[in-house]
């Protein structure tokens, strides 16, 4: 059986991993016929959002320990991913892609990323090994991949701009549609950056984790 | 289009709602072209579980805040729950339903529940309207409806002893198969109470969805 790391960000879409998207992914890594194992960075969420009011809150929290809600305990410290034990990789969105795994919403092209979790995502890279980002997580790729590797975040300008900025190549995708960059071995698909509902995310999402768990 | 309500209880299945459980059953409305809108008791939480190591923090949250993550703000509190405006009722479960909704997980039988949720559900039993609880949420069942009402926990003998001592008749039920009590019109799935791995929780929980609105 197939086996797909998947590097979460906490648990909530304003300063976490983004739920629907991580829960759909995982139940489409089932569904296709492969077994999923979580990570996070140890390390302090950039903050803690009210996801009733948007509003920020005075509480700090673990983005590790917030992920574990995720994914029932089926997790550990990124620190510890070992990309030989494993045949992919999935980064679902979330704010905390950009404010936790690196610091692209505060800093844009010029953010950095977490060392363990750029580790991994490289690891993965240099094996050939398959990955898959989703909604904002495709701003890491630029930082993984050689010059000109192609990705998606939907088609906000900005985001895309910035993509290009950090030595990306960005290419517009619908949310029921998948990028993949064949020369790279990475996917993305645009999920919440563009998708009204669940049904949306679900559609580009199942698709991209169908095709990662084929070539992988 | 139909409308279901859905009650959630937090967010994370030690001190919440069961995430996956949540997100497969918001999207098998979704898919069954439903739509739903959630809801939650506006009060602190029983306790703050560390989902890594299972042991207790020492913080407080609130459920309705804290359910907001799973709905991404499509959350009002359950006060404001109001009968006339859905066709049907959903309860995920997770711990949140037996120590947020009511404290069943503290007290067993002689549990309470809390006075909004249970004026809501009392309001779809009144009104003849459909209503499904997943997991451990049927507990709430036997203190809604009439005496003899039947539901699933899947097949723990505890919780079902407690599940008859509080008026109900508790049915042994598969985790892919569901309960229909068709005299009150309810609906019941054990999910993760025997579930061991998401495609499990969805098989229970999308058949539970599909017939809760067709009978809407």
């Amino acid at each position: 059986m197939k086996k797909v790391a998947v590097i979460l960000s906490g648990s909530g879409v304003y300063d976490g991993s983004e739920i629907h998207e991580a829960v759909l992914a995982l139940y489409a890594i089932e569904k296709a016929g492969a077994t999923w194992h979580c990570f996070a960075p140890n390390i302090s969420q950039l903050h803690v959002i009210n996801h009733l009011t948007g509003e920020e809150m005075d509480e700090t929290r673990n983005v590790l320990i917030e992920s574990a809600r995720i994914a029932r305990g089926n997790i550990d410290d990124v620190a510890k991913l070992n990309v030989d034990e494993f045949d992919a990789l999935l980064l679902p969105g979330g704010f905390g892609a950009a404010k936790n795994l690196t610091d692209f919403a505060v800093s844009g092209a010029e953010c950095s990323i977490n060392n363990h979790v750029a580790q991994a995502c490289r690891a993965f890279a240099q094996a050939g090994k398959p990955a898959g980002y989703l909604c904002i997580a495709p701003t890491i790729i630029p930082m993984i991949y050689d010059q000109g590797v192609k990705g998606t975040i939907g088609n906000d300008e900005a985001t895309a701009a910035a993509f290009g900025h950090m030595g990306g190549e960005h290419v517009n995708c619908q949310v029921d549609e998948i990028y993949f960059d064949e020369k790279h071995n990475v996917l993305s698909t645009p999920a919440y950056m563009l998708a009204e509902n669940i049904s949306q995310a679900a559609s580009g999402i199942e698709k991209l984790v169908d095709k990662l768990v084929e070539i992988a």
